[in-house]
């Protein structure tokens, strides 16, 4: 990590060193407010995914408008997030290995925990940690909803699943965990839709497969922020995981999402840089690359960019075609909109949070890096 | 960073946590000897480019075997180098910006400092800044030599803006930087070649035009991993900057290597990953994702792995094709070859340093996130 910060409390935007990633305030607290509003009536929960950001400062906000915690993916996410003040936090996905199910396991007797699995061995080594360790853990269910990743098949297997978690004698069956992954970033909404629509039908199998079997199902939680309105009003799903809708990426952008019901969420992160070289007529150099903002879903776009664009990334250089759009001249600096947030965030320590044109905060970005 | 680190001196490597970046020392240390016995009787110093890995333990393991300093690309990855006990670095690379020129010429009293520039607006201000510091500052001029990034065209404006560091008073110009950054990565021998003749010819055009105008050049700096033989045969390259070398990706694998004269380097940087679901006979889903592995210059390979292929990314999942492969069962543990090594390395705070199946050291990445 860097010796010295590339911005302190009170200083203008301008000044600020480049490359880092700069957080709109007032346009991320209206994101988390169109969550709000669009959920006004429902009785579905929020639980955002931490994942995005990874930062505490930003699941306090989230829950104290209303969430009800956060997920995360990763025990060391789940670590810097309980360390930074949240108390409920749902790793939605599988934990596997001793070393890591030590670690959770004492987190779980800090903190409301619960965690996923899809198989019987991990399961019961599930329950010997929460044993040893004097526990009951919550352990949710995760079905493959469609996305084809992690999960088990709807319906019998999950049930089966289920009961032998119910039947631990350690663990607590605490749900299903019901993620349509592959859909979040269709963008045809009626595809995105569909895609929805499949998943809720696998859940509501599950659901009657355990009411048959005599197994309470007290929550299912889902969905993201390409789709989250589909499964609030689907009736089976309790609780909701958007994490991307704080900050909107280039990609998720690029979703169609008219009479979707999900709001307009607008660009709240931006990766600051400056042109540091300008040796042709057609095309200037920044100082953002690789290692400043992530380009798996796409290169990022130059906020209010005109014609100007982002063509080529190297390791520590992106290369701006100018397409006759005037300035980039070397020292001008720019905002850049990154292609997927979630991996961006993860290069940096500390978001430099801006409120009109001025630095009002910086939040460590603890859980970064927190991979294992 | 997370609370607890992936591994301890002296663990076997199959207890050591995921994803963790884990550095083979037989292999590493291997790749050091290789490219020292490439250019045994020649009289070309070499300067490894420490971007690649940011770690001043590996500076100076590169110095001892005869490196006269290392490379960068940003003044805070030079100040973690200098602050880890690196005596010479040069940012081959341009530095722009108030805060940043401030940084650099007080760090230029504390070790051998250069830089690159390739505007006169910019050295103008590395000279004011210099003369504020009352320092000389090394300064060489980057020459576009076909990357068609950064740098002054050949000849002429490479002389100007010599001239103008030279007559500034408080900058000295040190030489040439000339990285012919596209040809790296080309697969054909012959056509890297080609790229490298096609720089040498700009390199050599230069020096004429210095020493036409009286311009002592100190030495001309450059070369990567993929050509460095062909520079260090061209008679106008003093000094080579190979970074990838230690490590070898995917990436640079896929090259044609026969009669370039470059040695054979070995993968010795792994990402070590779980299987943390395999709930499809053809599929297992491993923890090492996005976070885990760039995937700029494609997916990670698996190291060993037959048949199985790791054919999807998402931010914390990899999926895995098996194509018939045995194994690859809950908890199983392996070695991923990552496409691109520099922004890999870039996500890590450790190297998980192993020899023989266990861990024998843990180096930090101190300049991980360095980016400004």
């Amino acid at each position: 990590m860097p010796a010295y910060p590339p911005a302190t409390v009170g200083m203008p935007l301008a000044e600020v060193d480049t490359p880092a990633l700069i957080l709109d305030l007032d346009v991320f607290e209206a994101n988390l407010k169109r969550l709000k509003e669009s959920l006004a009536g429902s009785n579905v929960k929020v639980r955002p995914h931490a994942k995005s950001h990874k930062c505490p400062q930003i699941a306090m906000r989230q829950m104290a408008l209303g969430a009800v915690g956060v997920c995360c993916q990763k025990v060391s996410e789940a670590e810097a997030l309980v360390e930074g003040g949240v108390t409920d936090v749902l790793i939605a996905n599988e934990v596997v290995g001793a070393r890591k199910l030590t670690r959770l396991v004492a987190l779980a007797k800090q903190a409301r925990i619960a965690v996923c699995a899809d198989d019987p061995g991990n399961t019961d080594a599930l329950a010997a940690a929460a044993r040893a360790a004097g526990i009951t853990l919550d352990v949710l269910v995760e079905v493959n909803v469609g996305a084809n990743r992690c999960g088990v098949e709807a319906g019998e297997p999950a049930v089966e699943l289920a009961r032998r978690i119910a039947s631990s004698g350690s663990l607590r069956f605490a749900g299903l965990q019901a993620y349509q992954g592959s859909a979040q970033h269709v963008r045809k909404v009626e595809e995105r839709r569909a895609a929805i629509e499949g998943a809720v039908a696998k859940v509501q199998r599950t659901l009657d497969g355990l009411r048959t079997s005599g197994i309470a199902c007290p929550k299912v939680t889902g969905a993201g922020t390409g789709t989250y309105m589909f499964e609030a009003a689907s009736k089976v799903y309790d609780e909701l995981q958007p994490g991307s809708y704080i900050f909107m990426d280039a990609d998720y952008a690029r979703n169609d999402w008219t009479e979707s019901g999900i709001p307009r969420f607008e660009h709240s992160l931006f990766v600051w840089t400056t042109v540091m070289s300008r040796t042709s007529r057609d095309r200037a150099v920044v100082d953002a690359g690789l290692k400043a903002s992530s380009v798996d879903s796409g290169m990022p776009k130059i906020a209010d960019g005109g014609p100007a664009e982002y063509i080529k990334i190297s390791d520590e250089h992106g290369v701006i075609q100018l397409n006759g759009a005037a300035g980039y001249e070397v020292g001008d600096k720019l905002k850049l909109i990154p292609g997927h947030c979630d991996p961006t965030v993860n290069l940096y320590d500390h978001y430099v949070c801006v409120r009109k044109g001025q630095v009002e905060a910086i939040w460590p970005i603890t859980a970064r890096g927190a991979v294992w």
